[in-house]
């Protein structure tokens, strides 16, 4: 008899769980519960639409009815899960019961809004689907100002596409610098410092305390300031969506996340939970970098996870390794991208780690249309193993913090990273010794100093 | 008393000797010795200063002055070595001679010209140096037509070159492809559709047997055909410059380069010769991708080697370990890039390999300004390891390529990549799964199947 699988959940975690479980079984009955109305699309692509450079439909993959017809896989929209049955095999959505096999859960994450004044009002919006992007874009018509609460990188590549479109922007954040999770002080610097210079007014060290207004927003009220606007968004991080996790009893782990196996299957008092694997915003998992957990909320991750947890509920038993979790994010001219742990994350997580950093340039320093290049790794200073690298650039960060990645991946020492590393070369796309290197040969000196 | 450290040649393995030497041991006296009249230039950068994109005098980075003012490095221009005596130490050149404590040979390799009719015609160039370079602009102010010989990179990058300067240009190839020995048929395929696009013409399978005229050039024979032309430019390959390596008698290896320690010294019947270390083109090196010697005669290995023989020369022991010899190669809009061994080299060296290939996108599919992205991984079929990899894009083939070599360089299995590897994401720099990715399961399929 073909297997069921039912997978909650349409973002990139569960929409790839659903291929990659066709893939491994071509004879299985494959359902997707989701409660949004698009399904396959790229919410990361959010910031470009809104500022033109991309359309709604363009950033929508495909259809329930495309996966019907290409993949046999039905998809449920707008359709809501009302209860998992753990032991009956089965969910309740819509007012349905439909059995399972093996379940995926891919709930995502929910932004955080601080618990304040105000921010029930219209015109406080947050960025995680299409239907709030359209919501944004409906309210930017008749809005001039906007402030932006969280220097994330969602909240900078939004604060660009509202300032491109012609709007007031100011982004408020709570620490002492933008990015202040995943990047150091001194690369996050000169990504502020563009952003003035386009116009983005940037409020450093001030928690925002409410948002002010009768019906629709007039301010937001931060560190004591009130700063008139008409529309407020919250970027202020991603929680793990644990509705369905604790109505089962799953263990939450030390970051607030689901703690899963190599196998992505959750815990109940200790003990796995068969037949049900978890993709996606609302896990924890291994983290490359040091050992201890680490949450992992990027597209490309739900994508990694996704395929494993797709698979393993088809039958496969594929499992996900430590993540050292890249990323990269494109600000107005400037690329910032990092992998494993930041400075404030190493010494959060009391690792004693060295840097090395390096100037130059995308290309040859006589090459016409060279960008900056600023490359900084850092390095367990007891094991020299590099433990996280970040890049700063005009063009080329991508490949450049993938192959970094490589080294926290595999655990390589600082020295090894050195004595091995080889860099291809061509005038107009990189220099002769890649800036990489020359901030390796700097880590190393740091480690031996 | 102060070490004296003689160079031979100031090409990049040489003038890298020399600042490496310098900055290991401050107190050092350092002389580097050159026929050549400019030093510490970028060959590589010759074809864009031949169609305007760049000038003779910004590929320069420094002069003789400089280096004898900012690292207090003697650099004698213009000054041919007459012989070299291992046993007093010390070095004849322009009628002087020179006591060394230790020698650094690095006077890299001689462009290989057929020992047909004709070679020595006015209007006949290899592209080596910046007088050839010189030499070539002055001859294209008179010339339409221009013939090609060898479809190499450096032969496909001055057709673009010469093409985008208005000429007539025609590349005629021994071999059935471009790009032969490095790149594969299936990847060198589109760069000739794109060199045939820009009106380059391709002539494969014609070995060049003459060149025609009585005191100019009027043309080019190959495979019985005449190609009238006013200027030929052989880019038949580099072979190693083996004169003074075999006046001090030398072990050549099987390559017909010098075959060299890994602390880059050479041998003499079999036996370490001490106080000399070699760098660049002319050597002979261990492979990363298989059990056995390689050339790597690329601009980046260069400084890798003559930091490491500059290094040692001044008294270190730095290793020079297995190279993958990543290179890339911007022809117009495309940029190929490989690394490892191609299905060529794999096949010559008697190894069976598999080839995982996918082709996407340099950006998310619905992301404008993407361009297409194909790339391909070869791994041994016993092993299993990664051993080689070819790029073929429109933007980022560089950091891609340098990211694929660490696999190559620590000879990371197919399947260990494919489970660990990440990529960074955002819709303006990558696909959400990076092509990489795609390529790698691609082979790991191939590998099991």
């Amino acid at each position: 008899m073909a297997k069921k699988i039912i997978i909650i959940g349409s973002g990139a975690a569960g929409m790839t769980s659903a291929s990659s479980a066709r893939k491994f079984d071509p004879t299985s009955e494959i359902t997707v519960i989701t409660e949004d109305e698009d399904i396959a699309y790229s919410p990361c692509a959010i910031p470009w639409v809104l500022e033109g450079k991309n359309s709604w439909d363009r950033i929508v993959m495909h259809d329930a009815a495309y996966y019907s017809e290409k993949k046999k896989i039905e998809v449920l929209t707008r359709t809501k899960v009302e209860s998992v049955d753990a032991e009956a095999k089965n969910v309740t959505a819509g007012g349905k019961k439909y059995a399972y096999d093996s379940l995926v859960i891919a709930t995502g994450g929910k932004v955080f809004v601080p618990p304040i004044q105000g921010v029930g009002l219209k015109g406080v919006f947050t960025v995680r689907t299409i239907r709030d992007g359209k919501d944004i874009e409906a309210c930017m018509r008749g809005t001039d100002k906007v402030v932006i609460a969280g220097a994330g990188v969602i909240g900078l590549e939004m604060a660009v596409a509202l300032r491109n479109s012609g709007k007031e922007v100011t982004v408020i954040e709570m620490m002492d610098q933008v990015i202040p999770r995943i990047a150091d002080a001194d690369m996050a610097a000169p990504v502020q410092h563009h952003l003035e210079e386009m116009g983005v007014k940037i409020v450093l060290k001030a928690p925002v305390e409410a948002v002010l207004g009768e019906d629709n927003v007039t301010g937001v009220r931060a560190a004591g300031k009130d700063y008139p606007c008409g529309m407020v968004i919250f970027a202020t991080g991603v929680r793990a969506n644990l509705d369905i996790p604790k109505e089962l009893g799953f263990d939450i782990g030390q970051l607030g996340a689901v703690a899963v196996s190599p196998t992505l299957q959750p815990y109940r008092r200790g003990r796995l939970v068969k037949d049900i694997f978890l993709a996606g915003d609302l896990i924890q998992c291994q983290s490359a970098a040091m050992p201890g957990p680490t949450m992992s909320q990027l597209g490309s991750s739900a994508v990694k996870e996704g395929d494993i947890a797709g698979r393993n509920a088809a039958g496969d038993c594929a499992v996900f390794g430590a993540t050292a979790s890249p990323w990269v994010s494109v600000i107005g001219d400037m690329q910032i991208a990092g992998t494993g742990l930041s400075q404030g994350l190493a010494s959060w997580y009391g690792i004693s780690a060295a840097e090395g950093k390096a100037e130059g340039f995308t290309r040859a320093r006589y090459s016409p249309g060279g960008k900056s290049l600023i490359v900084k790794i850092s390095a367990d200073r007891s094991s020299h193993r590099i433990i996280g690298a970040q890049i700063l650039a005009g063009e080329d960060a991508t490949g450049r913090i993938n192959w970094l990645t490589s080294a926290v991946l595999f655990g390589t020492t600082a020295e090894d990273f050195l004595s091995t590393a080889e860099n291809a070369y061509c005038p107009p796309t990189s220099m002769v010794r890649d800036v990489v290197l020359a901030a390796a040969e700097d880590l190393v000196r740091k480690l031996s100093g």
